[in-house]
């Protein structure tokens, strides 16, 4: 008999956005069991959501500290085994870290944390702990991105020389900073959010995306960071150059100021033969394009698609998948990465294909680069 | 405390698509706690099927009668509320019926029975019993399908003149059904898809959203039905005039022998002053045309939609919602609606837009109708 | 050195719409020079044009009569040789059967003629003086129209089972008859329309690229013709069942009272093996879609295509040809056909790809039969 | 009576892409006529193309300069008035200058010059004669470029924040130089093309677009400049960021080695509002995109465009028009103007809006710049 992964959450209390995403993400393929939460610093509201979410008020927390000290304590065939933490960034790094050195595997939010020395030293807990941890970079968990990956690693294209990605959003054109707007809040309080806004909030989306897909990674980069909206205190705009590894270049750009943008990141690779393109706003299909034959359309549900998309996807073509399906996809591979340790078996290629530690490495590499380079009158800022 | 409603589930055992579709839609919203089934008609394979769900073995059943037995006689703290029949079509109406006899709604896939004449006995026994009865045609789930009917019943249109609807599909351009194609089979298998194939399974589909939409009843329709592949023994394609009872004239056509097409499925209304347009390949984007001003691009999840579309979205503008989604607004607004019974509340306007018994009874109708006209010289054929 | 052909035009007077796109047409590809002209039946307004045309006023006639019979006495170094008339669906017949008795090729607006007699009649004319006629269906005169017919008629999807074509347009959505809209007002008037409205002006159009795209016949027909808008004299609006000559069936429709559709005709045929999809809005692709593996996307412009896009393009891939080209290529291929012939040269196939008598007929029949079914009661009208 | 202006051509011979084009765009309207050319260095060559072009042979000249020489001595009835140039770059300014000094007006290919001071002293040469001269850049010719300009010039999307620009291409993806590709050979080639390859060809136009549209002008820029395809001796590639004079930031890309990209260039604007975003691809839809409401698709042809964008095409909504009909409109847009001159009249607002010098001695000085960053440390260039 199926038995699901006991999940807590830290966070995602009533009126937070991601939270109910991650839990949604956790209830469609049925492999998590949500048992417990310290969903808010505040304990009432805490209490609250835990009631409104139908769990046991024995296990709604006051604090993250509290649960993994309870949890801990519980019976195994009870007790949770995986923490959701979906806290501002600043709330990342000590959650994560002591629920590792607790014995739980951890679902983080991106960025990892609030500084890149405090992602090298989670891995350090990590590897000590031998504790797992997905970073929820959403959008490799589209199978179009997923197939866009092996397609590009297939060599199809020959070497690729050019990679462009971007993440226009509009919905900082305005201060909403003074607005009651909870997620403009934290995002441009540097204090929560870390030396980064747009650039830690999305630009890290694009960067990941660009290197997922690429299979290449960013040795420098030129950056163009800006604040445009009068008294805001973090980047709400950014550009940059870069050069990868291989000896590619490419172009980043996310920006929160492009007003009416919704959220179409999107990404583009160029190889000697050929290149792809992928956008949010169209997620189920991914265009190939040729030097010397036409276009190609691949689509989701398809039957000749990649073990990889098709792991990632469960309706028919033609029947969209979205967000929530790729924020699922994230959750879903964990848990069979997770459950097939729990039975000494080798996870298959395709549960291991979600962002970890080293992903969440690389994003805090980038916020940390991509603000010195802003800063900087040299031209290149190396990685 | 929440209380997630108690469902059980007829059909959907393992290697079942819409079974596992209906379960996802019942997860995503956290509304619904599957508690017991009757998954297959074969004792062994529902056994296999609620393990692989995780249920408790003594409430996996081996018919759906020794289910509603069982089930009835529970104490009302554990037992079943609500069923999901999930079968082919001629295992619909008998186990509707008897769920509503024994006390519990219902959620049946669509078209609702075998013939009229069921689904208008299907609705005598909801008046008798009353119980409600949810039909999950799922594409009037969909948020910019309620905000186009929302458009369209403000008059912002004007007078509705024109309807055009479309469901195109290729999967079964090939003989598929001696191919060990479970979907295929019992599809084209008139004694157990009815009277109609194409017309049926997704004909069906492309009625219900036009009239849907549009807000009008078709009056009379002239059809041309057709068998493309040889050998098959249900019609695989068709099309037909409409006309609606405000004088408006239309277009509907579905087929499934269009080659490579995947299941696009398109309605575009017109009215005195502009029209609208909405395709499932573009779930997320309703477009509204205008005679004299230019054409407005609508999207779900941002904060010019009506309440309805609103209320059956989860995610910020540019985070597609797709197909799963759809159907589990279905899901949801039931819910909220079984919910708001339970506590004597009168259900908000939004809770109650899920198709019904009267949806039904018109599909039933439609396929009576289409199939008769199909086979007449007469050009029109009356509702 | 290159001579141009000398063409003369017959309506097309200063405010008319088709007589400017027919001569920019034939100054695209510099293959013809406009000599002279009876630009309208009134004399002033006909010298007014051929002055505002640069046009020596001594070849600026008063009516077609004059101009037939004042050309034809000219030297050949200096008489026209080809004559483009642009008039209303009356005035067709009568100046083109004159113009091929007096010697001279015609081109020709559509719908041919006014009725289908007069355009068996006119193909008797032609046989008898061995002059050639070129029916401006412009929508065949785009590259990628014709690539679609050439992967057609290649096989590649195997027997064509379905063809579906539309043209719908707004433009008549309110009534423009008495609003001083000369297009509007003789193409609604029955008598210099003839029997049929939108389905004369546009659905002849949809008709022609749905055989001409398939390269399949029509058979018989089952119509729904309206007339939408009060006081109108003409169909605004229909529909038609298609049953053509391979045993595929098919669905036109075309309306001129879609309120916020701009000119997208579209078509798509199916095979056994796969399907094609055009449409004017985006004129220079053309979408290939397969049953087993991704759509493929085929571009003006590019190495890949066949003769017949090639020959009918002038720009790489990526910069856009539009209505005019597409335009400019009957012309141009017409004048390749008549250079040819002057020089007793075999015409290449991509020259004599231009619509003529055949078409025209076909055209004229659809309309008889069009309008014949959509007063019948009869469900099928045999072609 | 209508009067055409007397062109003659510099360059264009048989095989040459760009001439044709410029002579199908001064056909298209109707307002100029060739009397003249000099269409290669190579006399049998420019002679077989006059030929070609049915030029009288007297006026097919073996070079420009007895092109000017002879054709100032013809009276002015016959003579040529405008000349178009339409050489590789290093033959542009002389030519220019001395058409000028010659009394021609003169219609430039870009970039206008080899050399940002060949620019600025074919400015003063214009200057000193009085004569007028247009710049080829097509791009800005489309009518919905231009409805963008008058939107953003409007006010509509409040202060203009961010610039995105980009042109990619494919065509250069492979070493063509060596393989009698006639484009590739001047392209690549210093001598001929200038100090930049990528950045003069096609960097210019994405520059010059992004100028145009917003209104404002680059400042510094940051460029990263490459040569991607072993072997090549100019950039193939590059991308900048971009700082504007009102404090806006911008990123523009252009690069010829994008396998399998077209010609698909693209601008899009942001303010404080909203943003509109244009690409060739879909050249007669603009985008408006708002903050707070939904996106519009504006639409050529349609009677909501402003004047500028209703002066600058043909053809109703939904007959699609192209990039020969852009570029037609610089021809038509520099005929108008240099007829209103003959008369003495104002010029109106719309037919002075074409490209000139000032154009050209920005794209030189964007050449220089870029270049200059490209091989440089420091971060930004100064314009």
């Amino acid at each position: 008999m199926k038995k699901k992964l006991k999940l807590g959450m830290i966070g995602g209390g009533k009126g937070a956005f991601i939270g109910a995403v991650h839990r949604i993400a956790a209830r469609i393929d049925d492999e998590y069991e949500l048992v417990c939460g310290a969903f808010s610093s505040d304990p009432a509201k805490s209490r609250e959501s835990g009631s409104s979410l139908g769990l046991n008020p024995s296990r709604v927390y006051e604090s993250y500290e509290q649960m993994f000290d309870t949890e801990s304590k519980l019976p195994e065939s009870e007790r949770m085994e995986v923490v959701s933490i979906v806290t501002p960034n600043h709330v990342h790094f000590d959650p994560a870290a002591q629920a590792m050195r607790k014995g739980f595997d951890v679902i983080l939010d991106k960025p990892m944390t609030l500084t890149l020395q405090q992602a090298l030293d989670l891995k350090k807990v990590a590897e000590e702990t031998g504790r797992l941890l997905c970073l929820t970079h959403t959008y490799t968990g589209y199978p179009m991105v997923k197939e866009a990956r092996q397609i590009v690693a297939s060599g199809k294209l020959g070497a690729i020389r050019k990679v462009y990605v971007e993440y226009p959003q509009g919905w900082l054109s305005t201060f909403e900073e003074d607005k009651d707007n909870k997620q403009a809040a934290w995002r441009t309080d540097p204090s929560k959010s870390g030396k980064a806004g747009a650039m830690g909030d999305i630009g890290t989306h694009a960067f990941n995306l660009a290197e997922y897909v690429s299979g290449l990674q960013v040795t420098k980069l030129c950056a163009d960071i800006n604040i445009v909206v009068k008294g805001r205190k973090l980047d709400d705009d950014g550009a940059a150059l870069l050069k990868f590894n291989n000896g590619a270049s490419g172009v980043l750009f996310a920006t929160q100021i492009a007003a009416g943008e919704e959220n179409n990141v999107k990404v583009r690779v160029f190889g000697e033969k050929g290149g792809i393109e992928w956008q949010q706003v169209d997620a189920n299909t991914l265009q190939l394009k040729w030097l010397d034959k036409p276009a190609e359309i691949w689509r989701t549900g398809t039957g000749y698609v990649s073990a990889f998309a098709a792991h990632n996807s469960r309706t028919p073509s033609g029947h969209p998948e979205g967000y929530l399906e790729a924020f699922a996809n994230l959750y879903r591979n964990f848990a069979l990465t997770l459950n097939a340790r729990k039975e000494n078996k080798q996870p298959e290629a395709q549960w291991l294909d979600y962002p970890g530690i080293e992903e969440g490495i690389r994003g805090m590499t980038f916020i940390e680069k991509v603000i010195e380079s802003g800063e900087s009158d040299n031209k290149w800022t190396d990685f």
